[in-house]
């Protein structure tokens, strides 16, 4: 299914196509067409019809896309018909709500560990986990076969928690530091920062 | 300044270049090459000078960009040379995260309300906030005419709050729940969902 070189950009707006279509599931509809996934999505039926060609042939001209189908091939590009294994580290205010997030535990990810070098932090209980101190992190990741991580601890010691994932077997890191990462090409490395988001959105705001 | 349309698409990648010019500035750099700054982005030389070209000109060929120069006229562009006030909507973990986090203050951003609608929240201390009512959140953003919020609620929430801050003069809004929010066209919503951002990484996670 993965023969063809598909361009980043496509690859991230499979995750809103998947999230859309599963609402729409939710509200009991069982086919769509391109336009009409492209309107709820807000993008061009073109765009969708172009992304989705890059696995396969999905649709049939004129009767649009089985919801479900769709759905489940989503699932398998993605690889979220599985359970993925997530580090938090980092298990202050931002830590602690994403581990106790209720959106994961039926979209893929399971946060099996958390982090933390504060004293005062390491042994709470936060959800079913057990705060962990830094130390042992290399070898609970490696351990635990985790491939993935979310940074919520402070800059100033991103970088080097990052080198440490890495070199534990961490192949992506979901950053909510607001430090710019150097890391192998091969890891895969998402940004999450409200300000940026929140700057983008000025620019439209009326001036008064 | 804004004579011509600009893309939202561009406007999107200003907030990362001011972001990475600024720690430019704070390594002691005083100039920089459309290429150099590329290369921190994750962009390319081109697509950098094409996005700053709507805007005027803001380089000279061979010399590169004066650093300060260019946040100066990143900041006036994206208006994020003033203080914009916000209003955080549900006080549960996340939402007193993101009151307390250290990153806004001097980046343009003041969280000054902090709404929820349990009575065990409300009246508690979040920083220098005190958790207040929905009740009186539409009168309250009037008042200090708020016109970002950041949504922090439980997603069947979500709608009916966005709908009153709209009304109440919300111009610009982040979204932190899973919900699609359907809103008239002039209001700005972002969304932030750390599920859809693993999912785009576990497509690139090896198989084993």
């Amino acid at each position: 299914m993965k023969e063809k070189f598909v361009p980043d950009i496509v690859v991230k707006r499979l995750p809103w196509y998947l999230q859309t279509l599963n609402q729409m599931a939710r509200e009991g509809l069982h086919t769509v067409s391109s336009i009409a996934l492209a309107d709820r999505v807000g993008t061009s039926g073109a765009q969708i019809r172009k992304d989705l060609s890059y696995f396969g042939e999905f649709g049939k001209q004129g009767t649009g896309y089985s919801i479900y189908f769709l759905i489940e091939q989503l699932q398998k590009i993605l690889k979220v018909d599985r359970i993925w294994r997530v580090s938090v580290v980092g298990a202050g205010n931002l830590g602690r709500a994403l581990t106790r997030y209720q959106g994961f535990a039926n979209r893929g990810i399971d946060i099996c560990l958390l982090f933390d070098n504060d004293p005062g932090l390491v042994g709470i209980r936060v959800n079913s986990l057990i705060v962990r101190h830094v130390d042992s992190m290399a070898d609970d990741i490696q351990d635990m076969k985790v491939k993935m991580a979310i940074l919520t601890l402070p800059s100033e010691a991103a970088q080097a928690t990052a080198d440490v994932l890495v070199g534990a077997g961490i192949q992506a890191i979901l950053n909510y530091t607001p430090a710019a990462l150097m890391l192998p090409k091969h890891i895969q490395v998402e940004h999450i920062d409200p300000v940026l988001q929140l700057q983008r959105m000025m620019y439209y705001l009326g001036e008064e």
